[in-house]
C-alpha cells in the first residue's frame, strides 16, 4: 500500500493539526451526477454496482475527480448486511430497498445469525480492495454500515416507513425480540467493518439513520447501546495508523455527550444543531462531522457560501472539524453548487487552522 | 358561560398548584375511535366534519365521554387558513391534504393576503361556539392553528412532502419571497387565534409540524421568529383568565430555551427529549406539554404503563407539566390502551402534586 498522499481527513478526526478543514460528502458518488448515470445504465441496476468491484471502484472515484475531496466513501448499501443474513433485498421500481423475508415470525428472529463478512459481503471486500488501489494514496478509504437499530428497522418493516410503526410495535411489545435482533446485527456489523478494516478501510462510519425517531429512553436501549458495543469491538488500527470511528445519528443532536462516550472518534450531526454549541458540549472528547443541510444546494450561490461560511465561523478555530452534509445528497443537486460548496470550504477555511 | 368545573389544565399551564397532573392527546377525537368513523360516515368527508358546528361537536366531544381527559381541543384541520386564502384545499382518496393552487409563482405570493377570519373562517368560530355550549363548562376548550412556517410548506409545496424540496429551494433562492409568506401567515394566524378566544377557546396552541427540519439558523429566522410575533399578538385574557399559548415544534428540542423566550405559557415536546433535562432547561419560564411517544400505544401494556410514569418520574414534583403525546395518535392504536395510558396518569400523578 502506497502512503496517503492527503491524510487531512483522518488528522481532523484525531483533532490532530491540520492546514484547512477537510470535506466529504454523504452520497457523494450518487444520482446527481451524469458519470454516475451513465454508469449505472451500464451496470443495469444499484446492487449490480455494488456488487461488481469494478463498477464501485469508478463509481467511488468519480466525484474525486470533479471535486477537491479529502476523503472517498465505499459504494455500497446499508441493505447489504441483512441481505446477507437471508432476508432477499430488492429494488421495486421507483421505490425504496425491499425484503422478500421480512423479521415477522419469532422462530425466524430465532434463527438469525451473524454472516461470515469474507463469504456472503465478500463483494464488499474485493471493492474495499479495489477502490484502495485506485486510490493510489490520494485521499483516505472510508468504509460504513448501517446502524443495529437501523438495520433493524428496515429488517422488521420489510422496507421503508414514514414512522416504523412495525418496528416500534415489536419494541413495546417484545423487547426480549427486539434485543435478540440487535445483538445479531451487533456482531455482524462488528465483524463486517472489522472485515472492512482488513481489506483496506482507513476510516469507519456508523449510519444510524432511523435511531432519531425514538424516544429518549429508547434510544438509549435500542440503538445507542448497540453501536457502543460496535465501537468497542472495531479493530483501532490498522497499517500502522489509528482507524477512526464515526458514528452519526440523524436527529441525534440531543445525545451527542452520550454518543460521545462510546469512545467513538468522530459524531456526525445533522443540520439542524449549531455545530459551535455542539461542540462546546462535547468538548475534546470527539471531532465533529457535518453540518450543512443537502437541501441548502438548491439555493442561489450567495446562501451556499453564507451557510457554509457559517457553519465554518460557528466551529471556530482549530482542528476537529470535518465539513460534511448533515444527510446524503439529493439526486435533483445541481454539480455546480456542490463544486461552489466545497470551493468555498476549501478556500475559508484555512483562517481557522492558522497555529 | 358557565364557570370551569376541571380549570387543572389550565392551571398546570400556569405552573400553579394542581391535585394531579393534567391530560389530553393531540387527535383525540380521530380515527382510532369507532364512534369518530361512525359521524365520519354520516358526514361524508373530513372536510364536512370540520366545517359542519354540529358535526365538529359531535366528535370533539367523543373522546372526553370514553376517557379521563382534562381538555377539549377544537375539531379542524391547520390547512383551513390556508383554504380561507384561495388556495383551494382538498382531500384525495387515500392520500394526505393537497391545494389545488400551490404558490409556485412570485404574483400569487405578491397576492396573498391575510383572511378575515370571522368572514371564510366563520365555521370554526361557529364550531368553538357550539362546543363550548355544549361542553357547559366541564374542561377547557383549546383552539389551535398551525405555525406560519407549516403553513408555508403546504402553500408552496402543494402537499406534504418528506423532505419539502421545493420549500427550502424558495427559502435559499428567494428569502424575501418566503418571509412575505410568512409575514402574511403571522397576520392570518394571529386574526384566526384570536378569533377563536372571541369564540371561547381558552388555551391556544400553535402546531409547527415541520420547523424541525429547517437548520438551526433558518428555524430561528423562518418559524421562530414568527411564532414570537403570534405570540406577541394574542389576547391574553378572555371571559378574566389567562389565555395561555402553548409552542410545538415538532424536533424543537433543541430550541427550548428560544422558544420559552417568546412569552408563550407552554411548550409541546415530542418524545426525542427527556422531560427533566428539558425542565431543567427551561426553568420556571414556561409549563412543558407531552412527551410520550404515541407508538408506544401499539405496546404491550406493562410498556405503556411503564413508559408514562417514567415521564412523569422525570418531571419530578410539582405543577407545570400537561400529560400529553409528542404527536398525533395514530389510527391504529387500540381505544382501551388510550384509557389504560390516561388512567396510569390519573392514577400515578397525585404523588408528584402533594404539597
Amino acid at each position: 500500500m502506497s502512503t496517503l498522499k492527503n491524510d487531512t481527513f483522518l488528522r481532523a478526526l484525531m483533532r490532530e493539526p491540520v492546514d484547512y478543514t477537510p470535506s466529504w460528502l454523504m452520497r457523494q458518488a450518487g444520482r446527481y451526477l451524469p458519470e454516475y448515470n451513465a454508469t449505472r445504465a451500464r451496470a443495469g441496476n444499484f446492487m449490480a454496482l455494488c456488487q461488481n468491484p469494478d463498477f464501485a471502484t469508478e463509481v467511488t472515484l468519480q466525484p474525486l475527480a470533479r471535486y477537491p475531496l479529502d476523503a472517498a466513501i465505499l459504494f455500497s448499501d446499508i441493505l447489504t448486511v441483512p441481505d446477507a443474513m437471508g432476508l432477499g433485498l430488492y429494488f421495486a421500481q421507483g421505490e425504496g430497498p425491499r425484503f422478500e423475508r421480512p423479521l415477522r415470525e419469532e422462530w425466524a428472529i430465532r434463527d438469525l445469525a451473524a454472516p461470515d463478512p469474507t463469504d456472503k459481503l465478500g463483494y464488499v471486500m474485493d471493492a474495499v480492495k479495489s477502490i484502495r488501489k485506485a486510490l493510489d494514496g490520494s485521499v483516505p478509504l472510508i468504509g460504513f454500515s448501517g446502524s443495529p437499530f437501523t438495520l433493524a428497522c428496515y429488517m422488521v418493516e420489510g422496507s421503508g416507513s414514514d414512522d416504523f410503526r412495525t418496528v416500534k410495535a415489536l419494541l413495546y411489545q417484545r423487547p426480549d425480540l427486539m434485543h435478540h435482533i440487535l445483538e445479531v446485527n451487533a456482531t455482524a456489523v462488528t465483524d463486517y467493518l472489522n472485515a472492512q478494516i482488513e481489506a483496506g478501510a482507513q476510516a469507519v462510519m456508523i449510519f444510524d439513520t432511523w435511531g432519531g425517531m425514538l424516544s429518549n429512553r429508547a434510544y438509549k436501549e435500542f440503538s445507542l447501546a448497540y453501536m457502543a458495543r460496535v465501537v468497542e469491538g472495531l479493530k483501532k488500527e490498522s497499517e500502522g495508523r489509528r482507524v477512526p470511528s464515526i458514528l452519526f445519528t440523524k436527529g441525534g443532536g440531543l445525545w451527542l455527550e452520550d454518543m460521545a462516550a462510546t469512545g467513538c472518534d468522530g459524531l456526525g450531526l445533522d443540520w439542524t444543531i449549531d455545530i459551535g454549541a455542539a461542540r462546546k458540549r462535547v468538548g475534546d472528547k470527539v471531532a465533529l462531522q457535518g453540518n450543512f443541510d443537502p437541501l441548502c444546494l438548491m439555493g442561489s450561490p450567495e446562501s451556499i457560501v453564507r451557510e457554509a461560511e457559517a457553519i465554518l465561523e460557528s466551529y471556530g478555530n482549530g482542528s476537529g472539524h470535518v465539513f460534511n452534509l448533515g444527510h446524503g445528497i439529493n439526486q435533483n443537486t445541481p454539480p455546480e453548487s456542490v463544486d461552489l460548496l466545497l470551493q468555498t470550504v476549501r478556500n475559508t477555511s484555512p483562517k481557522y487552522h492558522v497555529a
